[in-house]
């Protein structure tokens, strides 16, 4: 199964048995075929997948002369396995995979997102006490090596924030409804033809998942335990095209971002629909791709892209923590990395900072009746709440309407004070229906 | 000088040895006291700057109890100091501290670009006959973490090209040309005045120091020793306002780039004013910012984006570098990521592909007679050596002149069918003057 390697001599073999043969699975087991040679090179030892836990056979892997078994406790149970990689899913029986792999003194490399953020802090920490590393590269942003460049490559750094495009689903039906003035049922019905949305596509399109990978990435640009049920959540649903629309013509673009900022207050854990410059990078990062821009105090921004999801992306970055695991390994030495690039001791709980607390610039959409005073009476509600006004743009009414849309684009507000400023809007008699409101970030400090 | 840590007991201290004060060396130094205990907590021990070597003090450092020599070789000779910080640039003295602090048994850390390309392959070796790390994040890309991203996070991978804008100066030049049509010349002479580039500017503008950056990133991608010369590089000095108005035309913008392929006749190393698709995140690029476009073959195609200079950006790295070393050194081990990024001994050179066998995409200005028949004639002589038109454009006569610009793009043609052509083309009586060409990359696959 292994190529031989024959420009280097590896010290030694590590066995890699890898649990869930599905699309990441079959991904990872054929890439550390596929590039076996380049892999001992790298590692300096060779990485073989020994064996294969999984209930049914992938007719996308040749598993040649690999042990598989139909019980992936069973994988954990061989002594010759050196790393679990956890590609199963869920938090039941990975977790349960995950916690037998480190009694059984294994390292575990895993891809699952919401295993991690939701039981990581008992998962390092068990770790810790057993001795063995537990990585998670593929986690978060697919094939984008954006966990080891937070915990290692901006190490020098005390990170601000950062904010994502975490969720290629609801990335690609942003990109549709802009490019094409598409409404998101219409879209999200494409998307899951084409297979990028799953038929209940709720994790994607209402934030959870995007919530589940910023709770991780901000747990490890602040050293900070990992915080799941902190993260505020608004998916992009509700979002209409007539605001993309709008959106564009204030020069910005809509994106459902993962922002994570440290604050005086404490830390905002958010995923929410987000208008941006349209010249940022992250403006122009379309379709299925993921990107995260991290703000560090030395060195200011940086902007990390790539695929987000796939069997080959998320079996490179789980290759990549093989990799890894296998260059300490197989000399006898421990990789040094902490779980959340802090020493665990100096993992320190951070007070989230609540929603109404939150300041960020605001996009309102206001059905105002078409008369002399109506402005000025928005104007001075948002006033007297040290709310002040952008930029605006008004409509001509429709034909036929007595109403006009009202676009207004604020300074940076507290939410409390929009919160009562769109109760007192809304209670006026010269305003129509709900008002739409939208967040929106400058993304430049 | 190291704040003291509370919340974690570092197993030991790192002693650091900066050598070198100027911008880069002082924003390490500040940087290690101003993160002191975020970096004892990341690194698991405390990482002090404990003898500084620098001609003069530098008033942007307050060296406080740190011992300072006016010999930088008094730093190495310091039986305390675990890792030389090699920050005083060029190839002379540097060089040679480098090799000496490798004989004493003393990791290093440096930004030192043109050392490394030139002498990299030297100096791994020693390296390695002593048993010591040399760590050189900083040498490309300011604070962006591409070498760590290349020689673990793409480990998976293998990389298949990489295009990148890695001069920071020729960036800003290029992006005011296109934004106000401005002229190359006048561009530059405000760039000096910012101080984004040199009173020489030979080196980032005539693309050496991007040269110097690609050998490194090639070296590593590729698994190959470093060929410094074995680079391709033509500068921006004679890139026309009007160039970039026709390419932006077409839809694309130019780009100084560094690009290494892999090929099936060897590698392709290359810096050149480029025109690439103006969708791409690359195309908007602007300002003195840096990025790196890589493709790999599971991953696909991943972008690393950030400050490619600038003393805090580029501390960032070094300290990135410092934290790497000191999480592993402090406790007896070694970081045993290989120098460039595969066993020392699986190095392996590979073929350099002349520039007449590099086959890319051209844009191609010419001025042409008014009259029928030359472009029948242009076609003719392009199709008779394989090179196919993509698109043209052709514009009319200005008043008074008898010849007209005509512009094509054409599709992918080797550099040898284009020479023959441009010899044919500029022998016809109907052309007029040289013909401009530059070339053009869809950096999609």
């Amino acid at each position: 199964m292994d190529t031989p390697v024959e420009s280097v001599k590896p010290v030694k073999t590590v066995n890699v048995g890898i649990c869930g043969l599905g699309t990441v699975g079959s991904g990872t087991f054929n890439l550390l075929i596929e590039n076996a040679a380049l892999l001992a090179n790298r590692a300096q030892a060779t990485l073989r997948c020994s064996h294969v836990g999984a209930r049914r056979d992938n007719p996308a892997c040749d598993l040649g002369g690999v042990t598989v078994s139909r019980d992936i406790f069973d994988v954990v149970r061989d002594p010759d396995v050196d790393i679990i990689v956890e590609l199963i899913g869920g938090t039941t029986d990975a977790l349960e995979l995950t916690y037998a792999a480190i009694r059984a003194g294994k390292h575990v490399v895993t891809a699952n997102k919401a295993m991690i953020a939701e039981f990581g802090n008992d998962i390092f920490a068990l770790a810790r006490e057993h001795g063995v590393c537990v990585r998670y590269e593929a986690a978060v942003a697919g094939g984008i090596p954006i966990i080891k460049a937070l915990r290692e490559g901006l190490a020098g750094n005390r990170i601000e924030w950062l904010a994502g495009i975490i969720n290629g689903t609801g990335n690609f039906i942003l990109s549709e409804m802009r490019d094409k003035g598409r409404d998101f049922a219409d879209v999200l019905a494409e998307a899951q033809a084409l297979g990028y949305a799953e038929a209940d596509p709720t994790f994607d399109v209402e934030g959870i998942d995007a919530a589940h990978k910023l709770a991780i990435l901000a747990s490890i640009a602040f050293g900070m335990p990992l915080h799941m049920n902190g993260v505020y959540t608004e998916g992009i649903t509700r979002l209409q095209p007539v605001d993309v629309r709008y959106a564009a013509e204030l020069g910005y673009r809509i994106k459902h971002l993962g922002i994570a900022r440290r604050t005086g207050q404490g830390v905002e854990l958010r995923v929410h629909p987000t208008l941006i410059p349209q010249e940022r990078l992250l403006a122009n990062v379309d379709g299925v791709m993921n990107a995260v821009l991290v703000e560090g105090d030395a060195v200011g921004p940086t902007l990390y892209y790539g695929a987000g999801a796939g069997a080959q992306p998320t079996a490179s970055a789980v290759v990549a923590d093989l990799v890894d695991l296998a260059r300490h390994i197989s000399v006898g030495q421990s990789d040094r990395v902490p779980a959340l690039g802090v020493a665990d001791a100096a993992v320190e709980s951070l007070p989230l900072v609540p929603m109404e607390q939150v300041e960020t610039i605001w996009y309102l959409r206001i059905q105002a009746q078409d008369k002399p005073g109506v402005m000025s009476q928005v104007a001075n509600i948002l006033s007297a709440r040290d709310i002040s006004i952008e930029s605006l743009i008004q409509k001509a009414p429709r034909p036929g309407q007595s109403h006009v849309a009202v676009v207004v684009l604020t300074n940076l507000a507290l939410q409390s004070n929009m919160d009562s400023a769109v109760q007192a809007l809304e209670a006026l008699d010269t305003i129509h229906g709900d008002i739409i409101r939208l967040r929106a970030e400058t993304l430049d400090g």
